[in-house]
């Protein structure tokens, strides 16, 4: 069981870049193609030797990513579940990450005590996406509180990124299309000014499915709307773009 | 010389849309593709009977595109320069359009004065799109006011539109892109919910050059980001969709 590091219920995904390897509990949540696309639209944005946030880090897909797409100084995955903290550290260290990347257990409205204001040139962020409001929550509660604004709000995750960053640092988010009204609203009330937008279609002649979005702490209006990212071609394959962000060839 | 409508220095385009014709004075604004995808775009959330205010109206364009493309009961074009009003208004008769249409010479800023509260069904604009902060403005004074927030801020064009709209009226705008993060913020100051987003793109990998924008009166928050619109391909023609707009066929 390599080393002790997979428990019971666990499996080790290749993640098909690098040699990189992932731990996951199928039981709870596990990654998706929006993890990848924001690892790669936030990478863009990560300069060498940058403090890199991931908040609600999860598995630590994103870190474990960021590590291979950035020339990150360090990548510190934030993760409000002990149990997942800790499934997310053992892939840090089956990876051979630690010099790098290391997961924190602790609850992100409380970012700024733990790691200090302004100690970081990115945040990078995959949050909950549905709200609490409404709807019956059946899932168990782990994938729970991955999905829906259980433990944190949008709101909690914007302004703890602005206590986070450094001047003029990035916070690169995705989240449903319906949402971002909400995070440029909110964003501009913590004074990250919203300066990437890019939306992914999940074909050729569908509404957006998702969107990318990256505000720059104190930065100065203007918004640049990016080409959009397909996913799939009208043949069902995934198109060039998502190939290369997977680094596979077609 | 068209029973006396054509001034000098004018010239009457033909719009390729009915029997629909335009005068344009070539010295003065002439409008451009933006008019048209604006038109298009609102005029799908035109219902039979609506009454309808083009507001920044110009030369007209957009009041008389919307009368082919909608079956709204009344369009009222409100258009500050008082030449370029009556322009627009020979441009109504000149395509016997009186019952329905209208241009009317005032400022933006009194139209809730000029027409009382919650009179219209529908708002449309296509705003000047240059903030007067800085650059100097060389043009002649009529264009720049139709290019420049001169007369009218783009806070102006929202508080004016929500005063005018009848609850879960849509104000529907196009605007640069880099204004968009504006509109969002504007449109839930003065309440109207952003409900229906429209990147342009000049071609299939650029950033966006316009943007789409509708918004609802007192609507229920819910984004939708649609799918982009393309104008050129990439051998230089149009796209199937704006000759479609355009009622072109290929």
């Amino acid at each position: 069981m390599e080393n002790g590091l997979i428990m019971e219920n666990e499996r080790v995904d290749d993640l098909n870049l690098g040699n990189l390897r992932l731990i996951q509990n199928p039981e709870q949540f596990c990654f998706g193609i929006d993890a990848v696309l924001l690892a790669d639209f936030a990478a863009k944005s990560i300069k060498k030797g940058a403090r890199v946030m991931d908040m609600c880090a999860g598995n630590g897909i994103i870190t474990v990513l960021l590590s291979h797409k950035s020339a990150a100084k360090s990548i510190t995955g934030l993760e409000i579940q002990k149990p997942v903290a800790e499934m997310a550290q053992r892939s840090i260290k089956l990876n051979a990450l630690e010099k790098r990347a290391n997961i924190v257990c602790g609850d992100l409205k409380d970012a700024a005590g733990l790691f200090g204001k302004s100690t970081f040139d990115n945040v990078v962020c995959n949050p909950p996406y549905k709200e609490t409001g409404g709807g019956l929550i059946s899932e168990n509660e782990s994938a729970a509180i991955a999905r829906h604004e259980i433990m944190c709000s949008l709101e909690d995750v914007i302004a703890s990124s602005a206590a986070l960053l450094a001047p003029g640092g990035k916070l690169s988010m995705i989240h449903r299309p319906e949402r971002l009204v909400d995070i440029i609203i909110l964003m501009k009330k913590y004074k990250i000014e919203p300066k990437r937008l890019r939306a992914v279609y999940p074909s050729y002649k569908k509404p957006a499915s998702m969107v990318l979005v990256e505000g720059a702490s104190g930065g100065r209006p203007k918004l640049l709307n990016l080409p959009p990212l397909y996913v799939y071609e009208t043949d069902g394959e995934y198109t060039d773009e998502i190939n290369i962000i997977y680094e596979r060839s077609r």
